[in-house]
């Protein structure tokens, strides 16, 4: 269960591999968020004890309750805290008298509320957990999540291990990945929520990531920024080595004024961080459903070699829309040469004037020869993707007719487990009310993680996410004969 | 059933009202595409009587099914044409013998294969026609949906009447808009997929639609154009009577290679169109989703008269990106007035402060201030829309959290039934494999399609559907105050 970390540690490891962890304010109510943290950690479950700390019950989840930390016999590594923030100076002193080393604080209504003697009693905090040497995370966070140690912040958390590592300064955002992309196979190697980022901040957490050996992709949900030089310095470490996926919050006036209330956070402008991602090679997403895009491909795939793509499926309109997305992204849609289509004729005469880029087969699956055109176009060196298409909605018109959305996917997934390029399926977004029709797009998507194929809901999202992928493998590969050429 | 007109009857109501209609090339194979227009028309059901015609069988579904046109002794209005296209030539003969008024050509493989010999097939057979005085639709389309007179094309699309009409030259795409737009509450008047335009083209039904008493909203997805000067003619006469909205194909260069295999147009280029649509006033889209998004708007919003916005909900990360989002898309989300923030101090001393715009309330609900709050803010005349975002996903964590996610809904859909300005509702999109987290979203799309309230899978959808639709009206405005002052 317990995951080793191959190098020596990092001092934030204390945090992410705590040995045990206390929950403070926890009560009998099933709807507080101390037994929930509480409850969550017995189920992940949590690799070491875990202790409920609360004043009014004498046991929760049938595990005996304390009344503080100091009660509690053995060590505790990690502390959540549930209770109110005028409350905190109090448990700090039992913290550090007891020797914790992380605390992570999930009250909130501090320096955000924008309240002078809010911010002075958060800066208080901090001040003394940083001279006492506790790590503080927060406060208005989740806190952490690490399946490799068993720490969690929701049910819905897969309990399975990945390699993505994901920094989120809001809370909502650090959940909304999992529901976002996990049903499509994404998973993490730890996720950070830190919230006001009054002790650690996003620059511990990058350092971390970068460092981290079970991470190999990083994500970033930020706000602001509290050290500018040491987060620049981070990007640079990061460039070339791992990809950063950013969403960053607070672009506009308005969402500059709503950034201060929810995280403290004071927020740039939105130029300042175009130009800041395009020089470390950072990937600028504008939304959690982009960002979930975009790790996926870098999760599923091999890097790509360049941006030829060839598309199959679709449908007629749709195989038009494909060209059109795909281009407007910056992919060619190169047509099939002649020699191609030569070789394609010689063994299926009935279908070869059918095959293009898009190739829009009106049906796949039981036609031997068909199926293997499609093969052959895959396995053609003049595209370095290939895009399967299987998001027409007209297989989708009756249950009956749903078989051949099935058959299609069949074909396209065949093809994806045998080409050694890159490959994405577009399947369709369940903004559909048919019962049967959510759950022939639930098999599709399923069937999809099985086999490792990452999925999008639409062509547009495909296009996106591919462009972003494609475009970060060229950007290593210039780097790569630039360094090569100034060793020369 | 059937529906009357209430105007001088234009000449292509003879196609969407038929009195009477054949199926050609109908068998007892269930898979074949006669037999499904045949059961269709049957179930919709048709307003009148459907005569299979083929050679094989005596009768298919119950129904008499004959050898020839000929041999039926009712007259035949309308003619739906699933036979290989060498056959066309004799049925035509047998249509004019008939007295036959339209011919829809489901019939493909003709000018769109690109081969000489069925390009000339298909001029013989529209020559013909025109002499004769039979109308064509197609070929190489699905042809027409009337709920009015009981045609249709698909299973899936509604019984039930609506003000949408969608001109669509891709069969899949004619049954798209359904399939996006129907569950959130999409309804049409008619809908027409033509094909390749050999007879009747873009122009023809976007006249009758502009026409139509039962049309408030034209919806195209168009690969090209047949006749251009007419096309604009119409696109003028359209401009401040009906909203138009259009998804035109084919503005790549591989998407108009697509584009001539698919539907042999000849498409133009990106530019053009976007200069045109802004001639026009024409709503331009990029994908079937974005269509579905915008028509949802226009067919339930009352018309808007500013671009102020006020955003409830969407949690922490979601409040700052809805902001984000809605200042990127246009409009203005105007920090809320230091008078209106002391008006709701005075009933409200808990939650005044947390007042503002996006405004996130951690729960909405039982809490009867902030529900007092909330309606306050919407009805100050500081802004001109509402926004409710139940998109935040923490709600969605586990079964039991679902309620929060309900009850947050419940809040913001009374808000909607109150407020004398648009307001939409974002949910979350199904991109989760979870069946209760589908379940709840499904409710929830529901609960919003009763009460008539458009919904979003997400808050950039909203914002660029809504940003159309008050630019949309914006301009309508404009018109209005320029046509005055010509007029004074």
């Amino acid at each position: 269960m317990t995951e080793r970390t191959s190098r020596c540690s990092h001092p934030l490891d204390a945090l992410f591999y705590p040995r045990s962890l206390a929950v403070v304010g926890v009560s009998k109510n099933t709807d507080s968020q101390g037994f929930t943290y509480l409850r969550q950690h017995l189920e992940f479950p949590f690799q070491g004890p875990v202790y409920p700390v609360g004043l009014e019950a004498e046991e929760v989840l049938g595990v005996r309750c304390y009344k503080r930390i100091l009660d509690i016999s053995g060590p505790v590594d990690h502390v959540i805290s549930c209770i109110p923030q005028h409350q905190l100076p109090p448990l700090l002193e039992d913290c550090i008298l007891k020797g914790v080393r992380s605390l992570h604080l999930f009250t909130a209504r501090l320096a955000e509320t924008q309240v002078e003697e809010r911010i002075n009693l958060e800066n208080r905090i901090i001040h003394r957990a940083r001279e006492a040497g506790v790590r503080i995370i927060g406060p208005n966070c989740l806190g952490l999540y690490n399946p490799g140690a068993g720490l969690t912040f929701r049910f819905s958390l897969p309990k399975e291990r990945g390699s993505i590592g994901y920094i989120s300064q809001s809370g909502g955002y650090a959940s909304d990945l999992e529901y976002q992309g996990a049903g499509r196979g994404l998973r993490f190697s730890k996720i950070v929520s830190f919230g006001n980022a009054a002790d650690l901040n996003e620059s511990d957490f990058l350092e971390y990531m970068i460092e981290d050996p079970n991470t190999k992709v990083i994500a970033m949900y930020l706000e602001g920024v509290k050290q500018g030089r040491r987060f620049l310095d981070n990007l640079k470490r990061s460039d070339g080595t791992k990809p950063v996926i950013l969403f960053k919050g607070g672009k506009s006036r308005a969402g500059s004024r709503a950034v201060a209330t929810h995280t403290a956070s004071m927020s740039g402008e939105a130029a300042l961080w175009e130009a800041l991602c395009r020089q470390f090679g950072v990937i600028n997403v504008g939304s959690m459903q982009e960002m979930a895009d975009v790790l996926l491909a870098f999760q599923y795939l091999r890097p790509s070699s360049g941006e030829r793509v060839w598309i199959i499926g679709g449908g007629g309109g749709g195989s038009v829309a494909a060209a059109d997305t795909f281009e407007m992204e910056g992919f060619e849609v190169p047509p099939l040469p002649d020699s191609m289509r030569e070789k394609v004729k010689a063994f299926a005469p009935e279908v070869w004037s059918m095959i293009s880029n898009p190739m829009d087969p009106s049906v796949m699956g039981d036609n031997g020869t068909m199926t293997r055109a499609l093969e052959m176009g895959a396995e053609w060196d003049g595209v370095d993707m290939v895009v399967g298409d299987s998001s027409a909605t007209w297989y989708l018109d009756s249950p009956e007719a749903a078989g051949q959305h099935e058959a299609n996917l069949r074909v396209l997934l065949n093809i994806a487990g045998q080409v050694r390029k890159p490959m994405a399926i577009v399947t369709t977004a369940g903004d559909t009310t048919s019962p049967w029709r959510v759950e022939a797009l639930h098999k599709a998507r399923e069937k999809c993680r099985e086999k490792g194929v990452p999925t999008y809901p639409n062509i547009q999202r495909a296009a996106r996410a591919l462009a972003h992928f494609a475009g970060y493998h060229r950007r290593i590969k210039a780097l790569h004969v630039h360094q090569h050429r100034r060793q020369k």
